[in-house]
C-alpha cells in the first residue's frame, strides 16, 4: 500500500504546482496576460491546458494578469486562474516572472504594449487584428524583427489557423491537392447586431476597435486566405456599410462580454482595457452614439496566381452565429470549411473518375491530423476553445526551437495592409485598390502542422 | 363492360391528340420552337408534360421546330415530340398553326427572332439572357411593349423563378418574413471548363454568347436576386477572369451537347443555332482559338433599400456541378436555397426565442407550397425539369388571362443593363457602376406563385 | 425554307401520333393501365415520357387505361394521355391493342389481374407489394414462370431500383467496393397518419391493403436491401404497432388521393380500384372505423452472409415525409442515401489513408451514372417521376431482348416472404423466424444497370 | 502601479493553489480517481477546468490518481495534475482528502472499488456501465442507497447527458415539444474493430468488459433514451454478433489507449487496472485468443407509453467513428441530434403550418442553452471533452445541495438491466423479453438542466 506523495518532490514549483504536466526538468515560462474578458479567458483556458495534453519542450505558468480596476483583476485572476494580478501593464512588463507578454486588450492599445514588451525582452503573444493601423502594424513588425535578432519571438493570435481542420486544409493545399488555385471565397458572418437596441460598446467605436466587422471578422478571414493559399492579397475592390448608424450608449454599469447581460455581445471586452476599464464604455447621462465603424464589408480580391477571391464580413446575417465559412477551388480539387462545424473539412477530388467523385466530409479527429494525436480517440471532437490550446503550444514549441512562429508580426502587418486597401478602395468607389509594401514572405507551410 | 374510345371523340384535333390532358373545350394553342438542343428538349419536356399536370386554361400543341439542318431537325421533331419541322424560323413565325414562338438559339439571334416573332403578332418565350446587348434588349422590351397593347405577351427564360423552393422564398420575402434586408449573396458554380482540353464552342466565342459565365450563369442570379428581393440592383463593383485563353477547336463533326462525347458541356447547342448549324462550331484545319468571353465573374452590388450583395459565376469550382446558392439575410430572418438540393429551402426565423431558433429545411413538397397541388405526395420531389412545366403552365395561365407575365421582357432587360454594368464595372478597374436605365417596376410578387 | 411534315408520314399511327419519340420502324407496343389514382398518374408520366428521352428498342402507346367509374376513367384518360377507357379490367386485358397490362390497384386485387393478363399472352407490370399473401405471390410468380416459357415478361414496380444513386449503389456493391458485407439499416419514414382525424382510407384496411406501413414501406426498404445486398434475407424479429386505433371514416364523396382535400394522403387511391371504385371508401351514416393494419413495423434481420439489419418503417415518424434512408457498412467502405435527397448517394472508402477519409457526396448526375446520359447535364437533378420512366425503359428492353426483367415475380415473392415473417415473428413475440421458402436467385446485378 | 499577489493569500491551499477559479469562501472537496487513460484523460481535464468555467457552490481539487504501476501512475499524475499518486485503490479511499471517488477503470471492478467507496463514506463518481452484471449493480446501487441517507451521493457517468444539445433535448420533451411520444431510434456507430489485425485488448473479453458493443456503446443509448424519453425500457428483442471471433493477442508491452500505436482503440485503458495494470494485457507467448464479446447489437424496444424503439450499437460501421445519432418522433414535433456534430440539435415542430414547417437546426450554443452561459459566445462551438466538465460541475451541485444526482445507481441498475434483458432475448433467439426489476423513478427532469 505504496503512497506515492508528489508535493513534496515538485515543491520546488509553488505557485504553478506540481500538476502542470511539464515533464519533469523542462523550463517554466511565466506568462503575462494583459486583459481578460472574452479573449483572455479563452486564452487562459489555453494556457491552463496546454501542458496537460500535450508533450512540450517548455512548460507556461500562468503569472499574471493585467487590468485596470483592482478588484476586477483580482477577481479574474482568480476565477482563470492567474498566480497574481496587476492594474498596470507596464507593470505586469516589469515582472521579473513574466517571460512571455499575452495581449488580449483591444486594438488600440497593441502597439504600445507589444513594442514594449518586445523592448523589454519579452516574448509576444498578440491578439489579433495586430493593430488598429497599417503605421502601427509597420512599427510593431519592426520591434518584432529588432526582438527576433535577440531570440524573441511574436505571434499574432490568429487562432484559427489552429482548428485543426484548417491546419489539414493548409496541409493539403501545400501538397498540391487542389492544382492550380482558381477561386477562393470566403465569408465570416454573424448577427450581434441586427438588434437596432444592441448598445454602442467599445466594438462599433473606431478610437478603439479601429473599424468594425472588417477589423474583427474580416482580419480573421483575410489570414485565413493567405495562410491556406500560401499567397498574399494583391489588390481589392470593397464597399463598406453601416446599417445601424446610431446606437444606445451603454449602462455606465455595464461591464462585460455580454452587454447589459444580454449575453449576446462576443466581445464586448471592457475588463481588457488597461487604461480605461469597463467604466469606458458608459457614458451616463448621453442615451445615444454615432456608431463609427462598419457593420459590413464585401470585397473582391485578385491573387498573385491569378486566382479570384470573394470575402465577406458582417455582424447583420440572421441566424448566422459565427458562419466563417470558406472554399478554395483548384484544377484539381477543392476544399471547403464552416467554422460552426469546426470538426469537419470537406474535400472535393478532381482526379477522382467521375462517377465516385465527390465533396467527402472529412472528420478531422484522427490522430494523423493536425494536433488531433495528443487529444480523443477518432469522432470525439474539439471546440472553439482548443485553438487557444494549439496557440499556445505552438508558441512554446517556437520560443523552445528559436523558430520564428507564424502568423508572425509580419503575416499580422499584411492582413493590416489588406485591411487598409479594403478601407482605401470603399472610400473611392470600390475601384480596384492594390495592397501596398512589400510582399510578405509565405507563412512557412508547416510551422503549425509539422509540429503538431 | 363498358368500353370508352376516346379516339373518335377527339379526332378532331389529330396530330396533337386528345391526350395531352386539357379539359374538354378549352382551345389549344400552336407551339413552334426554334433551337432543339438542351434548352430546347427541356422546353419539350414542358410543353409535353403541362397539360397532363396541371389544369389548364388553354392547352399548348407542340406544332413545329426549327434548325438548320434538315434531317437534324427532323430527327429532333421525332424524339422530342414536335409535329412538324422548319429550317427557317421565319417559316416557323408565318405558320398558321404557331400561336407562341419559343425562343431556344444562341443569344445572338434573341432580338432578330423574338421582334419579328411579336410583330407577327406571336406570343413569345425567349431563353436567357435575353440577348447580347442592352441595345437589343431594349429593342425586344419595345417590341413587346408594343406587342402587349395588341394582347401579346413575352416572357424571358429565368425558369429558375419556377423552382418552388425559390417561388416560396419570393412569397415569404413579400410577406416579410425576412424584415429589412441586409445582405444578398449569391453564386452559380460549374467545373465544365476546368479541363484546359475542353474545346472552343460557340459559349466560349463573344460573337455567338454575348459573354461567358457572366451571361450564362450571372444572369440567372442577377434575375433572382432581383426577383427575390423584389429590388433591383443599384450598381455594381466586378472582377472578371479567363482561366484558360485558348482551346482546342471543335471537331468539324462535333454536333452536340456534349462536345465529343464526353457529355461535360451543360450546354453546348449547335443544333440551336437557326442560321448556321453545327458546322459552325468545328473550324477543320485550325488547331486552337482564343477564348472571348469570362470564365468568371464575382461582384459586389447595392440594392436601393441599403442592401449589400456579393454575386460569383464560374464555370473553374471544381466538384460543383450546378451550385447556384443563394442567401438573404433580413432583419427578421433569412432564407438560403441550393440548386443542387432543389427541394429544399432554408428559413431562420429570427423572431423565435433564441434557444430554439435555427435555420429549418423546409422540404418544398406540400400541397400548399407553389405548383407543388398538381404534383405528387409530400416528400416526393421533383427535378431540373420541372421548372420548364412550370413556366409554360404560367405562360399559358398569362396567355389566357391577359396577364403580363413575369419575367418580363422589361425584367430581361434589366438583368441586360446590370450584366452591362458588370462588365463596365470590370473594364473600369472595379470601380463602383450605376446600373442605367429607368428602374423597371418590380415583378409583381405573386405572377408565379399565386396562381400555382 | 423547307417545311417538313411529319404528320403525313407518321399518319398510320394516329391517336398515340408521330410523336412520341421513337426511332423510326421500331414497333411500339400498346399499354393498358388499370387504376389511374397515384400510382397510376406516375406511370402515366412515365409511359408518355420514356419513348422521347431514351432511344427504345421498342416503343409504348398508352393505348387504354382502366376504372371503374365510367365518367371518372374517361376524365383520367383525358388528363393523363390515354387513348381509351375501358371500365372492365377482364375488358382491358382482352383488348387487341393492349400488349402490357400495368396494374396499379389496391393489392387486393393484382394476383387476379396478373394471373388473367399473363394467362391472356400479355406482359405485365404489377406495383408493389405484389401481393396481399404470400400463397396469392406464389401463384403469381408461378404464372410468371409459365408465362416466361412463352417469351412473356412480368415485372414488380420497386421503382426505387431505379434511383440513379440506388443503380449507381448497387454497381457498386457487385464492384466489391464494400467488402465483407457487416450492417444493412434501412428505414422508410413517412408522417400522414400523425393526426387522428387523418380518415380511414383502404391503405388502412387489411382486407384491401393487406397490411400497412408494412406493405407499403416496409416492402421497399426489404426489397431494396435484397436488391443492393444480392443477398435474400434470412429471418427476422419484428415489433409492429397501431397508434391510431380507430379513425373516422372518409364522406360517402370522398374521391381521390387527398382524403377530403387535405392533400395528406400520398396513397388512398380510390380510382384505382377496379371493382368498387371510389364509393367503397365513404360508408356514409358510419362515424369511424377500426384501423386494421400496423402502423409502424420495426424489425432486425440476419442475412446469410452475416450482416445484421434493422428495418423501421412508420406513417408516424412528424416531419419524415418521404425519408427512405439506407446505410450499408462493409469491411472495405459503406454506402448511404436518404430518399429526400434522391440526387445524392454517400460513400464512404475505407481504404482511402484515414487522415483524407470520409463520406463523400456523389452528386449522382454524371452521364456514367446509371440512366443519366440520356437525361441533362452534370447537377441538373432528377425527381420523384423519373423513377417510372426508368421503369418503362427498362420493362421494354427487358421485352425487346427476351431477358427476364428485375425485379421478377420471383422477386416480389420474395419479398412477400419476408413481410410474411414479419408478421409472423410480430405475432410471436418478436422470436426471431425464418424466411420460409426457396431463397431466390438473386436478381442479376446490372439487370437495371448496364442497361442504362 | 500597484501589485496584487495572490500567492499569499492563497497559500493556505499550496497545492491546488489559488487558481482553480473558486470563488473566495468557498470548501475545496478532494476527488480521488482510479484509473488515468482515455476516460482517466477525459475526467481529469474536467476536474482541472470547471471551477474555471463555473460558479460553483464547492470547489474540487485533484487530491490523488490510483494506478497499480507506480512509475506509470506518477507520470499520469504529472501529466494530468493530480497532487498524489496512490497504487492502491484501498488507500486511495482511505485518504484523508479523498472526498470524492472517481470511477475510471474496466467494468469488473467497478462494483468492489465503489461500494467499498460508499462504505467509507465517500461520494462516488463510477464510469459506465455501472458494473458487468445485474447483481453487482443491484449492491451498487443498494450501496448508494444506504449512503444516500448519510448524505453521499452517488453518481454513474453517462457523459453524454452532459451534452447541451441533449440537455436541451430533454427539457424539450419535457416542455412537452414532442407530444405524445410514438418513435425512438437510436444508433451508436462507431468503427476501430473492422480490422481483423486489430489486437485483443482488454475491451473484447468479457471478463473484463462485460460485453461488446452492447455495454459499451450500447449502455449510452439505452440510458439516453431513458433519459430523454422520461421513461424506462419495457423489453426488448435482440440480436448480437461477433464478426470477428479470434484475434491476435496485444504485445507483452502493449500499455496504453493506443493498442500498438496505432491509435485507434478508443478505450484500451490498461492503466485504469486497478489491480493487474497493463500486464494483463499482454501474454506473451500466445498469439491469438478468442472474443467473447459481441462486437455489435441490434435491438428493438417497447415503452410503456407505447412508442416504439429501435437501437444499434457497433463498431463495424465503417467511417463512423462516434456516430451516435438518435430521433424522437411525437405527435407534436421530433428531434434529432448527431454525436459528429455535437453542437446542434435538429427539431422539427409539427405544430407549425406545414408550408413552413421543417426540421431545423438548432445550434447549441446560445446563452439560454444548458450550460451555455458559462461558455464563449453564440457560435463558439464547444467538443467532447465539455461533457466531463459539465458532469463535475453538476455532481458539486449535487453534493452542495445535498440533491440526489442524475444519473444515479438506480438509473445504471436501470439500464444495466436493459442490457441484461438484450443479452437474454439474443440467446433465446429474439424473443420479447421484459425488462425486470422495479421500474425506476424517471430521472428528476431538470437536474442536469435547471443548475445551468
Amino acid at each position: 500500500m505504496s503512497e506515492t506523495e508528489h508535493e513534496a518532490a515538485a515543491g520546488g514549483t509553488a505557485g504553478a504546482g506540481p500538476t502542470d504536466g511539464l515533464r519533469a526538468g523542462r523550463r517554466r515560462l511565466g506568462v503575462g496576460m494583459v486583459g481578460y474578458a472574452f479573449m483572455g479567458a479563452a486564452h487562459s483556458q489555453g494556457w491552463r491546458t496546454v501542458g496537460h495534453v500535450f508533450d512540450l519542450p517548455l512548460g507556461a505558468r500562468l503569472a499574471a494578469v493585467c487590468g485596470r480596476d483592482g478588484a476586477a483583476v483580482r477577481a479574474a485572476a482568480d476565477r482563470l486562474g492567474w498566480a497574481a494580478a496587476e492594474t498596470d501593464w507596464r507593470a505586469l512588463i516589469a515582472r521579473d516572472d513574466v517571460d512571455v507578454v499575452d495581449i488580449c486588450t483591444p486594438g488600440d492599445s497593441h502597439a504600445e504594449i507589444a513594442i514594449a514588451a518586445l523592448d523589454a525582452g519579452k516574448h509576444v503573444l498578440c491578439e489579433k487584428p495586430l493593430a488598429n493601423t497599417v503605421e502601427e502594424a509597420e512599427a510593431m513588425a519592426a520591434a518584432a524583427e529588432r526582438a527576433a535578432a535577440r531570440g524573441q519571438v511574436a505571434m499574432v493570435g490568429f487562432n484559427y489557423r489552429r482548428v485543426p481542420a484548417l491546419a489539414l486544409a493548409r496541409r493539403m493545399v501545400a501538397e498540391g491537392r487542389l492544382g492550380t488555385l482558381r477561386h477562393v471565397r470566403l465569408t465570416y458572418l454573424q448577427d450581434w447586431l441586427v438588434d437596432p437596441a444592441f448598445p454602442l460598446t467599445w466594438r462599433l467605436r473606431k478610437d478603439r476597435a479601429g473599424s468594425g466587422a472588417l477589423g474583427d471578422l474580416g482580419a480573421h478571414i483575410v489570414d485565413l486566405a493567405q495562410f491556406l493559399t500560401g499567397e498574399a492579397v494583391a489588390g481589392v475592390s470593397a464597399l463598406t456599410e453601416t446599417f445601424v448608424r446610431e446606437r444606445p450608449l451603454p449602462e455606465a454599469s455595464s461591464t462585460g462580454i455580454t452587454a447589459a447581460g444580454t449575453g449576446a455581445d462576443p466581445g464586448a471586452d471592457p475588463g481588457a482595457d488597461p487604461g480605461a476599464g469597463a467604466r469606458a464604455d458608459g457614458r451616463s447621462g448621453a442615451r445615444s452614439g454615432q456608431v463609427t465603424v462598419d457593420d459590413a464589408a464585401v470585397f473582391t480580391a485578385r491573387f498573385p496566381s491569378g486566382a479570384l477571391a470573394t470575402f465577406e464580413a458582417t455582424r447583420f446575417a440572421t441566424g448566422r452565429k459565427n458562419a466563417l465559412r470558406l472554399e478554395l477551388n483548384g484544377s484539381a480539387g477543392s476544399l471547403a470549411f464552416d467554422l460552426e462545424r469546426l470538426n469537419e473539412l470537406s474535400f472535393h477530388d478532381h482526379t477522382e473518375p467521375a462517377a465516385s467523385a465527390g465533396f467527402r466530409r472529412i472528420l478531422v479527429t484522427e490522430p494523423g491530423h493536425p494536433y488531433l494525436e495528443a487529444w480523443w480517440p477518432p469522432g470525439h471532437g474539439l471546440g472553439y476553445e482548443h485553438t487557444f490550446v494549439h496557440q499556445a503550444r505552438d508558441l512554446l514549441h517556437a520560443i523552445a526551437s528559436g523558430t520564428a512562429p507564424a502568423p508572425s508580426f509580419a503575416d499580422g502587418l499584411s492582413v493590416q495592409r489588406v485591411l487598409a486597401a479594403v478601407e482605401e478602395s470603399a472610400e473611392k468607389n470600390a475601384v480596384y485598390t492594390p495592397v501596398s509594401g512589400p510582399t510578405p514572405t509565405p507563412a512557412p507551410v508547416d510551422a503549425s502542422v509539422n509540429l503538431a
